[in-house]
């Protein structure tokens, strides 16, 4: 399976669990540890998982520690391995329910023991001065309850997107963040990401003249599972589906491309029928958005067809395309047209490091952060809306904030 | 430029003219003769004009004899240099505003003197026994009238798409075509095009699983003109703009590749201020169909946009691409996915001739005509149902008539 066909996947057993574990993360964790699912993070090291084999290199006096909450596919093969190309960021903890595991990737970090914390054990966390901010990279409807347990406990946090599964939690979390003082960033890597960073530039220098259109697709087809064996697929842990999880990408490079937020948004959604797969979130969602300059995008995500990971722009002066777009590591992007190229503007895995320091430099220097948890509410309005558009079967008008106009 | 950023151009001058010529066909006539500009009807011959070097091959007794009015760039570009494939069709009159342009064509395809036509002269094409179709080749908003007038002729009539301006004028056509006990075919050369047609095949038999999503582009970047310039960007003669023109093979594709008619429309337009091409039509048209499957299309056409003329469609188990999709020639198909295959189903040309013997099949055995104005007039209402949904600012049901529900 190719780079941007593997998001992260498979955590926790229980459908309806998420609730319960709100009210009591002393079962939350029993639920890891029993998970099934060869994939989860309650499990032992899935096969393949890879581990430095030394632990990282000298640090920074000001360096930032980061306490890792959640050990599942994304953080320990994307996210973790690469954390060593961070300037002043560091792994200084880990949050994990399954012990095991905690002690394998733990002596593979150099963690040191009395730094590797049970979700039980977490508010310990608050008297362990080696822990500045906390990294969230728990299932998205765990996103809320941890992070204003983070800010509860003192800390900075970034948070993995998408930022909740809803707006009201979002409001909730920037309401924590700001109680608490402590600085809140959801983890948009992209924005940290050397192609896209390159195409914001170009499409600001109007490198293909005038935008007109932006088309997305963030589309795989997931292979058997339900809501009990992948939270991808459950709606109390993933919101509405792809949107949230893949498609959020294709969102955001429509927003960030054209630099504009939408006027408005019409939405379908569409699910087969008797798929365990679907039995709780969309399989599809196609959206099309309208913007002050005239330009439209159109987004499609899936977890059920062929397709990609596209970012497609068309201007009156050329294209820029992006293929795939915003997937971990293998970026491609060429320009068509009379400022026609190819361009290799950088490694794209420094994207997953470059976050991390960000968010130092915010702690450490009060710098503004690109990707605040203003983002995340603005993205998760916009969600909304577009799921408000699909289920009314029209056209919805936005706010600038995303917010719907009626 | 490439084949498919040359759809028909420039044909009459004067602005205001289409009102006008409908009351006066000598008016009409007359300005053709005075058109200003080289690639309009009633100018010489343009440069780079291919006429054939020796009069056509012999042809059956049962052939159809076609006269062709208008000799526009089409006609003269695509169009008539291909007639020749055909099996029982011929060029048997022309119709022009332009005496020289008629005996040059004229001489080049072997049509008699007495078959050349002026407008004033079309009346007298009722008693030419030589002449059992009409092929109207004239800009959109002469289409209903001449129409019109071939059936009062007697004739049978091709007409190129789109059908009309407007459904109302589809439906005027229609009933002139039973009145006159008259075939009634519109030019869609897609549905004779071996590309289209294995296209239409492949989706049928679910060669990409089921189908998720349509994607179409016809877009290009239109040269410095106005409406008194180019009847393209003249709305009494063209319409809205693309869409009618060049986009309408998208929307047709969209239809004929998932085998549907949309239940809701949802749409918006674009045309930048003060730019002399867009005093009067939309630069850019985007549409989002939802299908009762749950498939959806997303369509996007420009006169002023980066772009090409590509079909896409993504399903459950794989994608179609077609680039260019409905080119005069060169068309280029493949799968990917499990039924992974490049096609290369026959010569795209014969699409031109191929339509000239389906009408000559309908008029003379009686065979159903798989273009009549019927579809014609769906088109029509499409159109008018995503103008609708545009100015509206809101999502617009569809009956399968294509006409609105509200």
């Amino acid at each position: 399976m190719i780079d941007h066909m593997m998001p992260r996947r498979g955590f926790i057993e229980v459908g309806g669990l998420a609730a319960a574990s709100l009210a009591a993360p002393a079962t939350l964790a029993a639920s890891f540890a029993q998970a099934g699912d060869a994939r989860t993070e309650g499990r032992p090291l899935p096969e393949g998982v890879k581990l430095p084999s030394s632990p990282p290199r000298r640090r920074r006096a000001d360096s930032i520690g980061f306490a890792i909450v959640g050990l599942g596919g994304y953080a320990l093969n994307q996210m973790m391995p690469r954390i060593d190309q961070a300037e002043r960021a560091h792994v200084a903890a880990l949050v994990s329910g399954n012990p095991d595991k905690l002690r394998q990737v733990g002596d593979a970090y150099g963690v040191p023991e009395d730094a590797r914390y049970s979700y039980e054990d977490f508010a310990r966390i608050a008297a362990d001065d080696r822990v500045d901010a906390v990294y969230i990279v728990l299932p998205t409807g765990l996103h809320a309850e941890w992070t204003i347990r983070a800010f509860a406990a003192g800390k900075h946090v970034l948070c993995e997107k998408p930022m909740a599964i809803s707006s009201v939690e979002c409001e909730r979390m920037i309401a924590a963040a700001r109680r608490a003082d402590r600085k809140l960033m959801i983890a948009y890597r992209s924005h940290f990401e050397p192609y896209n960073l390159e195409a914001m530039k170009l499409m600001r220098q109007k490198a293909v003249g005038d935008i007109r259109l932006v088309r997305t697709e963030q589309s795989y087809r997931m292979g058997p599972t339900s809501p009990s064996q992948n939270w991808r697929v459950n709606r109390a842990l993933a919101g509405g589906g792809p949107l949230e999880d893949y498609g959020l990408y294709g969102l955001q490079s429509a927003l960030y491309l054209t630099g504009e937020m939408p006027e408005s948004i019409s939405a379908t959604t569409f699910r087969p029928t008797g798929d365990p797969r679907f039995a709780e979130i969309f399989a599809h969602v196609s959206a099309q958005l309208q913007f002050p300059s005239g330009a439209v995008a159109q987004l499609v995500t899936s977890y059920d067809s062929a397709g990609g990971n596209i970012a497609l722009v068309r201007g009156t002066g050329g294209s820029l395309i992006m293929d795939p777009a915003t997937s971990y590591a293998g970026q491609k992007m060429r320009i068509e047209g009379p400022n026609g190229a190819e361009f290799n503007p950088g490694d794209p895995t420094v994207q997953f490091a470059r976050q991390l320091d960000h968010l130092a430099s915010a702690i450490r220097e009060g710098t503004p952060i690109r990707t605040p948890g203003e983002m995340g509410l603005r993205d998760l309005r916009l969600i909304e809306a577009i799921y408000a558009s699909a289920k009314a079967g029209r056209t919805e008008k936005v706010a600038p904030d995303g917010r719907l106009r009626r």
